[in-house]
């Protein structure tokens, strides 16, 4: 038994060393390219692809999208669709992206000299796996909608205390549903205090000029930075 | 590199190994005390635990739950507010509940001549992980929420090709929301043709008597087989 866990523990090192090699290739790739880089982690139907269909009507060109699903490429027809590169990864049975995965898309994608400023990164629906594996990007970003509950904060702190950004989504929903929206940030800034938060509907677009304007701000200043890279 | 992936399928098919040799001896405790187990498996805030309040309130003592969560106790406390005997299981890190750690909670409940007849065990919110898993239930649930959208079923098959029962749950906001039920049913029929498939809302109790019948039946049949056993 002892051989066995001890066994376990050295995978595991061993392939977060090699996933934190590849997202540090895919980090200097996408400050080489004045990119500002967002991974996007939710549950299942926490509406990110509705987030995303309404970033790409915004973004269009100036966006790629790297979409991770276990299995079909519905994602990625939608946000193309919608007006933006789209690159599907199917993870087959896998729980999460990891940097290796992102690095082959962001190849394919070839993002230099595109004219895209803003690359998403839509993870696995799953609150748990992805929180765990730099990707490479600027930022995590964490969708938590109306419908799951107020109380999801403190149940999966490994996601809420690691990112930039809470999108308490889908406020479309308030009349129909309890959630203390105070609760929710107040538990995710007990874990993680600077914490930026926006409540958004993608489908009414309620509080979406707030967080574009945070993602615009940002992106402009990702693409100044690329002239101040050695 | 050779050398990190074979280690990991060792490791992996080792763990898998010892988890079957508990589920085993888990099924044949819930069987020699006539007990009808249950694995509820869904997306974090998918209404698991909405469900088992409305099951609490009708079983009563007659039901025992093993909560299953990354953090809090949030979820047994409210199973036990609502009239059945929970035990909580925080997992830490891990994304899914083990027959290990199911197997230590069934010993803490002291299921045998309690009067239980029915075992829930709600694992950890999660659509990939948990599905891999055998704890020793009877049988899997998966639970698909309105607000998570109707086209998760072939994103996530690895759950939705093993249960033996559907719930459609958060009905009551059908009006609110668009979810074609025929595809999520058609498509989950087309991985697993012989899945059992209810309409719920645990909030409301709409379709919540058909569900209930079926326990009744699958409890009442397991109760039997005790006598049948060796």
């Amino acid at each position: 038994m002892i051989v066995e866990r001890s066994g376990s523990v050295q995978i595991t090192t061993s392939v977060m060393g090699r996933n934190d090699r590849f997202a540090a290739l895919n980090r200097e790739c996408i400050r080489a390219a004045g990119i500002f880089a967002l991974n996007l982690i939710s549950s299942p139907g926490a509406g990110k692809t509705t987030l995303l269909e309404a970033m790409a009507r915004r973004y269009g060109g100036r966006m790629a999208v790297i979409e991770g699903d276990v299995r079909t490429r519905r994602d990625a027809e939608r946000v193309e669709k919608a007006g933006s590169r789209a690159f599907q990864i199917e993870t087959g049975g896998a729980c999460h992206l990891d940097a290796e995965m992102v690095g082959k898309a962001m190849e394919t994608l070839d993002l230099p000299g595109s004219g895209v400023r803003l690359l998403v990164i839509e993870n696995v629906g799953n609150l748990i796996c992805p929180s765990g594996y730099d990707l490479g990007e600027d930022m995590k970003v964490g969708i938590l909608s109306i419908p799951e509950g107020d109380d999801k904060v403190l149940k999966y702190p490994s996601l809420f205390s690691r990112i930039s950004v809470l999108l308490i989504s889908k406020t479309d929903l308030f009349p129909h549903l309890d959630f203390d929206v105070k609760r929710a940030v107040m538990e995710c800034r007990s874990l993680n205090p600077d914490v930026r938060v926006f409540t958004v509907s993608a489908k009414t677009g309620d509080g979406m000029e707030g967080f574009f304007g945070f993602i615009d701000e940002a992106a402009e200043s990702a693409s100044t930075r690329r002239g101040s890279m050695p």
